[in-house]
């Protein structure tokens, strides 16, 4: 079997935990398994370069910063490299530039498009080990760059992809995917398997244990993945094509606190001023999430949509700048609410799934402020006081901790 | 003017100190020249991920050790790159995989064949100062190498012939080549210029400032290198092709202290017997340097040898395991010597100099143990505990305080 493995910057954040890493590997290799590492920088060290960094330039280069960074990584591998051979294994640590992991341009945030597998295979099938650096890459003008946030995840997938692995293992603090934050639910229960679209919908409404972008890729090319922990010997959960036979109503509850409302009031009833408002918001890189439009009195309008919290400031200053563009008698801000989303592919054919979730948070008194729903998704916006209260309630209502 | 500056691990150990030498680079950019820069590790990196790799393998593989350790001169670089950056010029940083900087295949002592200067020549042409990582390249396997001792200076040497640079210049903590270590003798003097065989010849016998590799190529390929300290703005020392008009007797002195001597006693005068001493020191990697050979009692012969300290332990486990094979009454080994070069390209056509140098010795009271010429250069062998005395009394002798 062809396994590829990938742990994170924690997992390798000194020669201790770098030695138990190397014996889990190892574990594989003992049972005839050929084995692709990918890691990430060790422990804090990319924060520790971009503060290097900062104290010579306020404002750093894209391209010197990936340059600086990718560093992290390659230590990382040799490091794995020599804790391996000093157990007796074969292993050898390559970078990105020795796998031609191809990106697109962009510094700071590109995009895989292929890598060279050649001496990836040489390398297997010379019996080692290969450790290869997560989250770089190598673009057209033959320099560094770095995959931005889960970078090192999607590094994993593409080589798994790439070289057909039977298995991609991403290895997180975490023992899987949880119907529920079990730190705020505590009935949660750990799922065997979830299918990409249900983790898809997860991740994106704020389930941080796998990022969008290896997701995506995972799907795209069939890739099974398998989050589990590094530090138990727990089975983790498997993400795979989904299996009807094992289709849950409710996979799982997300939570995003990282939501703030915007309230436009009182604009004119014309058209066009709708699309004026969200393409000011586009152009300026702005993602808009939930809209909810209301009549308002004397047949003026009332626009709500939620954004990122990040962009809260931004948001205010764009508007108050184009108030009177817009035409808006007042706008509201606010970062006291919180997105709760369920999901579950069961939710398809199950019409009435909505309705339960509402009702288990009106018996919990909790108040919904904004709706919306896909296929296998329904988000409400609440308060963020309420958000354990309301999730204990969802969670309940669908008997969520019991196997089906 | 194109010029290649070459920065040790000190020059730029911390912020203030890569600001200081981004302040260096740009003055020449300035002056209209176009600029390319070797860096070594910041500080003590290299020592540090050395530590580190030994802290998960006592005995590292060289070819994992060199991943690790090239990632100390990716990050001065790039930390240089942006230090001239945030002052506002057009730099950019690269590494060996990005200037095909190929080497022979050996990891951590690999010699560089060659470099692809396309990349080189277009970031210039672009207006950059081009920042070069030192110390390392790349071999036929596209894994990286390392240069081994004084790599950096190795590195910048050949890119100024290469790039048929106007000067390269060495950056170091001593403000030029002197005729004696100033530390030792107080009249030392800096000089102006000094040949590259005459370098060559100090670097050998002990001046540590510049190493044989990087003069070897420099001699090669023409480079006029100067010798310059980083924190006086003092002129340094060029080292070019002799010119006649300023050949001086005695260019330099220059003191070894790493020197262990040897003397095998009365072994019989059969021929073939000092062939296999010094097969049985060559076939263990065991340089020798002084040889004399004298007529002990009764025919038989005594042959006395300098060896490096370093290889004290292991010659004598060798010499005393064949002991009888080389049928030696007796072995005595001493670490109490030190040897003593004067260095001068006038000294081929002026026969006295060696007698001027053993009487001066005499004068001040010093045994000669061992002697050995070149053309250009005469060593002897002292007692360690006379080195200061000695080098005084050679110094005043040829009057090297002054010039000529």
């Amino acid at each position: 079997m062809l396994i590829v493995k990938k742990f994170g910057g924690s997992s390798v954040a000194d020669a201790e935990r770098v030695r138990h890493v190397a014996g889990l590997i190892a574990e594989d290799v003992d049972k005839g398994n050929q084995v692709v590492v990918v890691l990430s920088a060790q422990g804090k060290t990319t924060d520790q370069l971009i503060a290097k960094a900062k104290e010579l330039n306020q404002n750093p280069s894209k391209r010197e910063l990936d340059m600086l960074i990718t560093t992290g990584e390659q230590q990382s591998v040799a490091l794995m490299a020599l804790a391996l051979q000093e157990m007796g294994y074969k292993a050898v640590s390559l970078n990105a530039f020795q796998i031609a992991m191809n990106t697109t341009r962009v510094y700071g945030n590109a995009r895989l498009k292929n890598i060279n597998t050649e001496r990836l295979k040489m390398e297997l099938e010379h019996g080692n080990v290969v450790i290869v650096t997560g989250f770089q890459g190598v673009n057209r003008y033959e320099d560094y760059t770095t995959l931005g946030r889960g970078g090192s995840d999607t590094t994993a997938v593409a080589l798994a992809a790439t070289l057909h692995a039977d298995r991609c293992q991403i290895y997180t603090d975490v023992e899987g995917i949880y119907t529920a934050d079990p730190r705020i639910v505590k009935n949660a229960r750990k799922l065997k398997e979830i299918s990409y679209d249900e983790m898809l919908e997860l991740a994106s409404m704020g389930a941080k244990v796998l990022h969008n972008r290896s997701v995506e890729m995972a799907k795209r090319y069939n890739v099974v993945l398998e989050v589990l922990s590094s530090m138990t010997k727990a089975e983790g959960t498997l993400v795979k094509e989904e299996t009807k036979v094992e289709r849950l109503l409710i996979t799982g509850i997300a939570v995003d606190k990282n939501i703030a409302r915007v309230s436009v009031i009182g604009f004119d009833d014309v058209p066009g001023k709708a699309f004026r408002l969200f393409d000011l918001l586009s152009r300026n890189n702005i993602n808009v999430d939930i809209i909810l439009q209301s009549i308002g009195r004397e047949g003026s309008k009332d626009i709500s949509f939620t954004i990122s919290r990040d962009d809260l400031e931004d948001t205010r200053r764009i508007l108050e700048e184009n108030k009177e563009m817009l035409g808006a008698k007042d706008i509201k801000y606010s970062d006291q609410f919180a997105k709760i989303s369920i999901v579950g592919a069961g939710m398809i054919s199950n019409p009435g799934v909505a309705s339960r979730m509402f009702e288990a948070l009106y018996n919990a008194g909790v108040n919904i402020h904004m709706i919306s729903t896909s296929e296998i998704k329904i988000s409400v916006l609440i308060a963020e006081r309420n958000v354990a209260l309301a999730m204990e309630a969802i969670h309940d209502r669908f008997n969520m901790a019991s196997h089906l």
